[in-house]
């Protein structure tokens, strides 16, 4: 890899990333996990925000590696002693870890702390800018059902303009030669979007005719007062995934989400919980995959 | 095992426990812990509950055996985020941990969540139904003061009502030929406990009669406010484990604990403290072996 | 080391001294980090008080050296179940950990539970009474840019009072042979400090002449309200050290912080952030070193 960080998915080129993909496919396979050549690597955690799935799936990548992995959340920090984020930055990097996981509810945050640590830093969410694994452990899933990404229609619906899964998506999704367009309410929708690439649908039906992935977007409670949606149930009954809506992409057509989902906001159970369609739970499978390739890439 | 779960004494023959203490007496032996034979193996603790004793015992059996332990719990998780149970559990199960350890407030969640994940769940304690493990290990204290456990006359005494140790252990002591009675106030008594194949004593001193073994169960503090107990005071006087009233048990009969205890509530510091007499202690140290030998019978 | 514990730096003679520096030094050197040799110690972290850089120094201490380390904090322990410390420790004892790392702002928490517990208990600083790991790191720094710490002028400034960390350190400070001098406002001045050994300067640029080495205390906000200090500007320009006031030291004086920093309070940004003269990020580094050494001496 050119960078010793993962702080964009503009960091990777497409090497790095089919590099990845094939290195995770490798560590599918159980025998392929524990080992003990990183027992002398160690790993920290440094969450900002609340996290269960993303935490727990590089603290799981991490020690299958073999390597320490130590969880720092913020509630436990020094930050409220009146540290800057930097001093905590540059106080973990001294006790020498190899990997620094920062995830930040502002965007840029894990820049900054790249800049002044050198140990590697990897981006597990940063505002609402990018969360690259997670656009990666996307392309392992698509890779894996639908051979080839390039050339696939892809759909992303819903926030967009919270989402830095989105942003990721876009970058990751375009690199690989994928069709990407965006599906959502014009209160939602970044403006200049059309820049990164994509194609923008403010109809919903219109949006999902011949793709063949769709990527629905988690719905944060907290934007449903109003301002960028009236309600729940109106976000759902225009917005929201469900059996009917989903007839108008390809018949085959396949459903993603970055958990955790809100059932009856922006996907219907019946959708979700779909062996045939959703692919969900194999994305949070694979993540731990994405997880320890690209740490033994970055630490090896 | 014929499960692959352990969610209920009720799901354990007398071969299954037999063989489990067993196992865990090997591992009382120190040069029997860590295995790497274990290091391809993942647990994830999840803790719907606070807990000190019981979530600390069951990561360092995991750790003793060399798994990778992750502990979860309820203040990190998504829950807060809106996410069902049921999805935070199948998330966890796609990321393919070996075993789930869940511990809830609600009877039933093990059991519910074990007919959605693919991965071995063991109850750490699920509201006022069942806790295994303490039974479990309260079998393997007994044992190794008392040889036999058939014909033994066990006490459970206190509050009955709420209490999912009191459950296990009543299965469990059935099992093994001990003759179980319950001293409890009426308060306190679950209806038709005689079913459960238990003598039901509403006087102390009589129910303390010619015991081997006294059982004294934990007192909750929010229950000391005049539905159930009128007060502390009261409480301790009539149902407190002193040594006045252990005098009506047999000479050699010895005190358990499932802890934490409430010293002058139900129990006097005076027992509790007695080397002679308590096994409170004791029981936490087998707890950790009991705790190994399940882990290795499950996923070995 | 003539004791199992260290609960303080009094109990350790010189000899103990310089063999844990020693080996600390030879922990500086990543091969001999990860040991597998500690795979079957069990090490618990028992903090009761908010720590990011102390915990994770003995964390990541214990890991490296292979042990199965465990943390527990107070908001998830069951102190909160009207347990008393003494039984909690008792508990976990119980458990056969190897080692206890106990941190508790009431001074004597750890010597205490050494007396009832039978693994080995370490100081990990408890109210304002001592904090031996932190001088032990403190020591290695200096040793490693003066060579001898025997001879050296070193000022201890700002709040001694209610430093643990200066009191540790004058007491190591001054079996190593420094000449040990405190630099403080009346307010935050121990009476009797004296009696320790050490020159008391009320006036900070007398006080810093001829200094080799500044050890910087971290100033409470809560003390910064009138009682103790007027106010942190106040204090800033009085006692927080700057370039100009460092001038009266030496002309190679160093500068030491335990962290965190207040920035512009005990110190300004242009002295902490000074790579010539600055060793708070290299304490840091050493501490880890410092834990592992103090760790393998005690349970090896």
């Amino acid at each position: 890899m050119k960078s010793k960080h993962l702080l964009s998915i503009k960091d990777l080129s497409i090497a790095d990333i089919n590099n990845i993909l094939t290195k995770a496919e490798k560590f599918l396979d159980k025998k392929n996990k524990k080992k003990n050549s990183f027992s002398d690597k160690n790993i920290i955690n440094l969450f900002f925000e609340d996290s269960t799935r993303t935490l727990t799936s590089f603290e799981l990548a991490g020690k299958q590696l073999g390597a320490s992995v130590i969880n720092m959340s913020i509630a436990t920090s020094s930050i409220k002693k009146g540290e800057t984020l930097i001093d905590t930055a540059m106080t973990l990097n001294a006790m020498d870890p190899d990997i620094l996981i920062v995830r930040h509810n502002m965007s840029g945050v894990p820049y900054l702390l790249s800049e002044k640590v050198n140990c590697s830093v990897i981006n597990a969410g940063d505002g609402s800018n990018e969360h690259p694994t997670q656009a990666l452990l996307d392309a392992l899933t698509i890779k894996r059902h639908k051979k080839n990404i390039a050339g696939l229609e892809v759909a992303i619906l819903g926030d967009v303009l919270h989402s830095r899964v989105a942003r990721s998506n876009i970058y990751l999704l375009n690199k690989l030669g994928a069709k990407v367009r965006i599906i959502s309410p014009p209160t939602l929708l970044p403006p200049k979007i059309e820049d990164l690439g994509v194609k923008v649908f403010k109809n919903l039906e219109e949006g999902l005719k011949n793709v063949d992935i769709v990527m629905v977007l988690r719905m944060q409670k907290e934007r449903m007062s109003g301002t960028f949606v009236p309600s729940e149930k109106e976000f759902f009954k225009f917005w929201g995934l469900d059996r009917k809506k989903l007839n108008n992409a390809k018949k085959n057509a396949l459903v993603m989400h970055p958990g955790p989902i809100n059932r009856g906001i922006e996907i219907d159970s019946d959708v979700a919980d779909d062996i045939g369609r959703s692919l969900i739970l194999e994305q949070v499978k694979l993540g731990v995959a994405i997880r320890m390739a690209l740490i033994e890439q970055l630490i090896k």
